[in-house]
């Protein structure tokens, strides 16, 4: 066990017994953390973004350093990591999370009065976060999961992601620095890091399996995301995971827009997205549906050689690249797959981006992480539609489209909505907007729990439950539920929605 | 198979074969069932009501003969049952379960534009419902389960209980003339019933691990429920199972309102709840902790005397009975416990109350069903605590307290509030209003799901998922989020609650 004497923080050889520490002071704060009022906790959410930009320079120094990410796209991450703080600040603050209902006595009801019941949601209690490998920062120690946890009223216990341990230490620091500057307990926030490989999966079992953990946050691979949810499941007491997993995001090119607008252009801002970052997105569009005939011929052709002038980024680890280079090869393997195209390769661990074309979905539609894609031609969506329904659950679909193609995209809008968390027309879906209305889920296996969202602010609630008080006398009420709303909410007032 | 012509309603003989044709059905109605706009579902909801009310009295004779329970009590339920259903319509039509979103774009956003972003609440797919033993009708084949997914817009599948096979076909046959009369898939609601036995439970796994089944709804034993739990997360595809397990219920009875009270009456109208419908209430106040002292042993001497004079009631099946049999011997075999009072029994299958008192909670706090209660008694609130703290998750807990007791009453409530879904003062946990603050929840294992309630208004976003819209054109846009908001409903517009 390391030493951290102000904090929990275990430096790279974090062991079972840091796991304890950190939920026992996980468990131990969360009375005074949940009891925090929207000021004061949105005031902490802000400190919290405040001191990672006091830190900025050497947090992006060492996620470059870590990721092979370029300096402009981790600096933005900061920015998209503070931003998110700052917006779930304001949310906190509003207050309309706590979903206050109020139904009102009636005494005189017949046959039988009616108790004065109230409705709040409360901290689910100690949230275990897995930091992505992708996102050191957004997705990471103080990302999505930590900030809607922490805006939830919940405890965080972050295992650092072992492919940038020095940033996700910078963040983690960040993040005990605003913790005390709050006066808040330091179990609100404890950070755990392990070498990597077995000892890495070793410790987040521990977590995930620590009674005193009672949710569980998670961006990555589909195994790992399995793992935990298998572990939580198995609990004496089984607890919420939610785990983003996989996705190939497809894409719908419509006749319409190929038969009116810029072919090369689409296909060339296709590529641009399946290459963005070494398309190391969850959002990454991995299939595209293409009609076939000479439109779509031309489409295929540029976005074959805009594939082929493409180079390589350096991936993540050289681990996430083997995988890239064993994943592409298994699809080029498959019956009837041919090349579109193929970029260079970048250097080592940078392999080449590579367009395919299949005959069929079959076998070519497990996610291949990187910037691989593959193209399925379709004669019209009386043919396109059972391709569709027959995909596992993703994150994004997308299609293209323009006014030619209205009934077409009218068919196939109510298949894609039960397939994805996110429908979005004319635009690629890497690039997840942090808003209130963002969903960044789906069915299985795009995530273990479709009936939230890790990016926006609706993420808070689903580390909440509702809690009844029935002729709780109003000295004794907690403030969110008391007639004189003393936090100013908005409030279901026998049902009726009633803003403040 | 059993044959049903105009509908999938299978008799008592239901088999793998009906899941399949139900569950298949579900999948072709819910495409339909989920387009339906809040008024045509509204009204499909209250078409329901009226079927059941058209048949209430062949309804309430079947489940008088199957439940044991007295008319006046399945009277009721009918209009409960009713009542729900009637509200939920008011909920769909108001539509703010759509949880609706509106960030709108922000094209000349720096650095990057902001798309435009909407979201929606959308329905899981086809659930299957449990029907529980206790309430024949209200938490069975047309009960909350069942009355909240079809307002979220889900098919439903009941698997009925083997307890009450007429009572539930007759109100499955109410949900099916509502079906056909508004024109909808028959598919839309099946219901299905197996012998009993292993039988039922086969019938129940084979409905559980359909994979067009995406949902679960379950009242009755902790047992039952982790079958169903455990089925669903093995599945290739994970799915939500809302099980409402066991709960013992702990009242705790303060000093104040002893020194001050009635301590009779306060003895009295605890072993009236504990008694009433022979304990069969997930509710059922089973765990009181009384201070020690005169006052705590006059109201013990109170209790006992208001149980040797209460007669038991013939209960719902006679498994029931004997497991209520068996558990009470386990509790009175515990090392300590004392009888406080026993009373006598009504007949067959009708086994006397009892009321036992102990040093300590070792081995009194598993769910005996029925009506059992055990006392433990308390020095002061520092004593108490230790003793909430290490309860497992319940649906209830109940304080008896008056101003004297403020300060205590105020300790107890973060404690409380972590450890069960609603907190009552001065009443009896039995009777759960149907209301929109009501929860009827609570951590495992008083449920497999703390997130939700199985009770009220807010158990209709149970069966729900978010989608986001991201630049989909406005003819194309589900008429929840469009701009022109033809269905009046409340809406978040960048963050900000606005009614409409």
């Amino acid at each position: 066990m390391s030493e951290h004497p102000r904090s929990i923080i275990a430096g790279t050889e974090a062991d079972e017994a840091d796991v304890v520490a950190a939920t026992s002071a996980a468990v131990e704060a969360f009375g005074a953390y949940r009891a925090t009022t929207p000021g004061q906790r949105g005031d902490f959410l802000e400190a919290v973004a405040a001191e990672i930009e006091a830190d900025k320079d050497a947090i992006v120094e060492a996620a470059v350093a870590e990721s092979n990410l370029p300096e402009a796209r981790i600096s933005g991450e900061v920015g998209r990591t503070t931003g998110q703080l700052r917006m779930f600040a304001s949310v906190v603050r509003r207050g309309d999370h706590l979903g206050v209902r109020i139904d009102p006595a009636l005494p005189d009801r017949a046959p039988m009065p009616r108790a004065d019941i109230r409705q709040r949601h409360i901290a689910l209690g100690p949230v275990a976060v897995f930091g992505a490998s992708n996102f050191p920062l957004a997705f990471s120690t103080a990302g999505g999961d930590t900030a809607s946890a922490l805006a939830a009223g919940c405890p965080v216990v972050v295992k650092g992601h072992p492919a940038h341990p020095r940033a996700g230490y910078l963040a983690a620091a960040a993040v005990t620095r605003a913790v005390e500057k709050a006066g808040l307990p330091l179990g609100t926030f404890s950070f755990l890091l392990a070498p990597g490989g077995q000892s890495s999966i070793d410790l987040g079992q521990s977590l995930v399996t620590d009674p005193r953990i009672k949710a569980v946050g998670f961006t990555g691979s589909r195994g790992g995301g399995l793992a935990l949810v298998a572990a939580a499941a198995a609990r004496p007491e089984p607890i919420p995971v939610y785990a983003e997993m996989s996705s190939i995001n497809p894409v719908v090119v419509l006749p319409g827009v190929l038969a009116d607008g810029d072919v090369t252009a689409l296909a060339s801002a296709y590529v641009g997205s399946l290459t963005l970052g070494a398309g190391q997105f969850c959002t990454n569009p991995g299939l595209l549906f293409l009609p076939r005939g000479d439109a779509g011929d031309d489409f295929l052709v540029a976005a074959g050689n805009a594939v082929a002038e493409a180079v390589g980024g350096t991936m993540l680890t050289p681990g996430i690249a083997t995988a890239y280079e064993k994943g592409t090869a298994n699809l080029r393997d498959v019956s009837g797959v041919r090349i579109v195209g193929q970029g260079s390769d970048g250097g080592e661990h940078a392999p080449a981006p590579l367009l395919l074309e299949s005959p069929t979905l079959t076998g070519v539609t497990d996610e291949v992480f990187g910037a691989s894609g593959v193209v399925v031609r379709y004669d019209d969506v009386a043919d396109l539609l059972p391709h569709l329904e027959s995909l596992e659950g993703q994150l994004t679909a997308t299609v293209h489209a323009n006014d030619a193609d209205a009934d077409d995209a009218a068919r196939l809008l109510p298949v894609l909505e039960l397939k994805v968390g996110r429908i979005l027309f004319n635009g690629w879906p890497t690039g997840v907007e942090v808003g209130h209305a963002m969903v960044h889920g789906g069915p299985f296996p795009a995530t273990s729990d479709s009936r939230s969202t890790s990016v926006g602010s609706l993420a808070i609630e689903r580390f909440q439950r509702p809690v009844a008080y029935q002729d709780v006398p109003s000295g004794v009420l907690p403030e969110a539920v008391r007639d004189d709303n003393p936090w100013g909410l908005a409030r279901r007032i026998d049902g009726e929605l009633q803003l403040p």
